[in-house]
């Protein structure tokens, strides 16, 4: 897994550090570890201090958890589709550029392409929202394969596996902006 | 309060439009009909049709009252200080910049920033959020008056004022985007 978190942010931070930026600071910094909803980092700011990485990441992944159905399915729907319109206008934000170059879906076959765009129409159809999946920790491949066996699973599965897999790219993109040597320190 | 209302945007749509809108559309829309939290109209758009903008802010509204605590002070805290730092600094979003404009906060005396900062750093401190208020219905002396009132206020009491302001500020926001006069259509 050490390989596929490999992307590089320009800034870490020391968890003291972490818990010594202002509130506005913290939203700043953390507001789109889950795409789009800066909404989370709001929420848990005022859990601090935080002892370490994995300790900000529980409290992400407990807020997310105890949000109605429609917040989780509203964090799906932040989520830009995989190689889609986003990503072909250049829309996406830099967290997702390069985690989807990484996967290789920045190479897709004109074959790959057009099966991807169709199963990411059926799969936006059948669920109402679109398909999640952690790019880093997944080659075009598996993604494509993911997405061809996922779209079986029942509403109730895919809002569970989506967030599930939305809780991995938040802990990518921690350790993107949050040094781990220093995590037992406050 | 029509007058107060009377803010322009750019595009206003037919509910009808609203409705036929694909997802990333309605999110991109009214994205920020809820400050900084996109989330929120990313929630709501699993429930449309909607056969009216009164519709549409009542389940905006639901969907707040839903969340876990920590997820109703993260929408404060997605506010930005009225004349703070962000406006200072030109950062605020275009909704706020016109609010708070409209309120008279572009104009205060030297006096009346230097209260509006120890008060705002004031209300920060004791309740971990900063303090909202719909500016489009208040004018600079309201909105001082207001501030040193409500920072007697217990926390519950002000998250819960500080959000029902923030349902008025959305009202308001909905009306800029949202042509009235073909409602009941759908």
């Amino acid at each position: 897994m050490a390989s596929h978190a490999s992307l590089t942010s320009p800034t870490t931070f020391r968890i003291s550090h972490v818990n010594s930026l202002s509130d506005e600071d913290f939203i700043t910094t953390f507001g789109n570890v889950i795409e789009h909803c800066s909404l989370v980092a709001a929420a848990v700011v005022s859990s601090r201090p935080f002892h370490s990485l994995q300790h900000l990441h529980a409290e992400i992944c407990s807020f997310i958890d105890e949000l109605p159905v429609k917040g989780r399915e509203g964090i799906l729907r932040s989520h830009p589709d995989l190689a889609g319109r986003a990503a072909m206008a250049g829309q996406l934000t830099q967290e997702s550029s390069q985690e989807q170059k990484s996967a290789g879906l920045g190479n897709l076959t004109q074959q790959e392409r057009s099966n991807l765009d169709l199963m990411n129409t059926s799969y936006r159809h059948k669920f109402g929202f679109p398909f999640v999946i952690c790019a880093r920790l997944n080659k075009k491949e598996a993604i494509l394969q993911g997405l061809s066996r996922r779209l079986h699973n029942s509403p109730e599965e895919e809002l569970h596996t989506g967030i599930e897999e939305v809780k991995k790219i938040a802990l990518l993109r921690l350790k993107n902006l949050i040094s781990e040597d220093m995590d037992s320190k406050m």
